[in-house]
């Protein structure tokens, strides 16, 4: 701007107003002004109108990882929405570690971002860093993994329904005994999915076995769930995170035991592979894309200001027991 | 910094100066200043300080699609750095569109962020946005899909080689002729890829043939190939992206062939489930992780102001054949 106003011999403040279309200036001088920034290829600063406008125009996506189907899939969907609006995200991968999460938080209460939306990380108890932020009027929307805990929108899948659905499937399935292949998280998904687990298997007078595994692809899980197939041999698994599935296809695999015939597996999975592995996995298909889109819907209406409806505040889409041969 | 001016009856000034340790302002008064920000959670306002210090701590990642081992994995090699750094990223997903690419371009022109990390869309072949950003002093540097054309630091991996290799271990393999199953592009890799391809079978008398897919995970591509596969057979098939890999698979159990027996399929990924598909997947695996983490490298040597040497304008990191039963 200072460029501008010394070449047209006029002040900042001029030229600013002139920019802002403000009925203070004359139509002559609007044109000299934009027919100059044109020529000199004037763009204004984000961080000037940012500070003017108190609005960044940007969001954060804080979300554990990013090499998983459900989380890239959904980032598609939320994406969809904030290009629309010619927004911008910043991402924020917490690696599933709530020590990192409050430290991007601390960062994001200064006004870098207009609104959050976020998939805690698996370790989150303490939310401390989150409801400061509500508290400093930055609004926070959940998708996926929320914290039943704080009052906020939330957009989730059916995980109870579905995981109850999918432990029924493989005692129809004919398995005698099925394990819970969890990750150790006090996220709600988690937990949801083990109630369900729990329900399906205590209707029909079964009872329950859980297996804990790190979360990440890692040779100690493949050994655990190895153990496990093993000793004493399960005869159905539900796994509740995709990358398990890599991990108890091989400990299968190393154990000799052939899916479906002494061993029946279903997971909770996006992966477009799910229907070519050996033998095509048994999936609950979560609706990705629209719980991410509808997350980004739900905060720009907070951002508007207009009040959500009962309903709004937390929407449940359901996801689909997708049915292959690894429970057949 | 106006509500702490007034409450300690200062100048907003004065405020500014104690906050930023100014030898100006007595330690008496700055210690005041700092219990009182403390007390009242002053936090800058990183759009003020980006104004100030003409630098936001932000870098963008354009990238054509996040659905992707590859690219998450390389999004997961940055943000090691970054973070270490006090970096934030703004992510952009060009979706394979050289338009959607130019608009995003214009937006970052802007001074929103210090340096751009990319892998340009598979049809760019007007890289004015480009060029015009490296004009303005906003560096670039490559990964994975580079545009040679611009003189800009890069880090690739060695696709012609990792091609060449991939086609001659398919004609080793028995493989009477090879198709090489690709998407319409003009970006370095796929060239490379295909000049790999075609190297081998020349040095073998064997003649090319190229199936050219759109860009997407879409039923045309399956009838395509699946044309191609039945219509005549090829015995060999080299795929270029990582979606093309369930398509291939899917035709050819929708053809009734068998892999590795009446066709054998090698492609570029770096998806996990490689090793536990129907067949196991022989892979082209690229050192995702080290290419997004060297390239976020060399922007933070950029912008330090540091000259790169002529080896860091352009890193060749090598990717590793995988050899499994598809191409047995």
């Amino acid at each position: 701007m200072k460029t501008l106003a010394k070449v047209l011999n006029l002040s900042t403040a001029t030229i600013s107003k002139a920019l802002q279309d403000s009925y203070e200036i004359s139509k002559e001088t609007k044109d000299r002004v934009l027919a100059t920034a044109r020529e000199l290829n004037y763009v204004p600063n984000p961080h000037a109108s940012s500070l003017r406008k108190r609005s960044s125009n940007t969001i954060a996506i804080v979300l554990p990882e990013i090499a998983d189907s459900f989380f890239s899939q959904a980032i598609n969907g939320i994406e969809s929405v904030i290009n629309a609006r010619n927004y911008h995200a910043l991402v924020y991968l917490t690696h599933d570690n709530c020590q990192r999460e409050a430290l991007m938080f601390n960062e994001l209460s200064s006004g870098r971002v207009d609104g959050i939306l976020m998939s805690v990380a698996s370790d989150t108890r303490d939310t401390a860093h989150i409801s400061s932020l509500q508290q400093s009027g930055i609004p926070i929307v959940f998708f996926d993994r929320a914290c039943d805990a704080l009052a906020a929108p939330k957009v989730i899948t059916d995980d109870l329904h579905s995981a109850y659905t999918a432990t029924k499937h493989l005692l129809e399935a004919g398995c005698k005994s099925i394990s819970l292949v969890t990750i150790d998280s006090c996220a709600s998904v988690f937990l949801a999915r083990e109630q369900g687990y729990r329900k399906a298997l205590e209707e029909n007078g079964f009872s329950a076995s859980i297996v804990t595994c790190a979360n990440g692809y890692f040779q100690e899980n493949l050994e655990q769930i190895k153990w496990h197939i093993t000793n004493p041999q399960p005869i159905g698994l539900l796994l509740t995170v995709e990358h398990l599935a890599t991990t108890a296809y091989n400990a299968c695999n190393e154990a000799g035991l052939n899916i479906p015939v002494a061993i029946k597996i279903a997971c909770f999975t996006n992966q477009i592979t799910a229907g070519i592995l050996n033998p095509p996995m048994t999936t609950v298909l979560q609706p990705a894309y629209e719980m991410g889109k509808t997350a980004a819907e739900l905060l720009f209406r907070r951002l508007s200001g207009k009040p959500l409806s009962a309903q709004e505040e937390c929407v449940v889409l359901p996801s689909k027991l997708v049915v292959r041969k690894s429970t057949s």
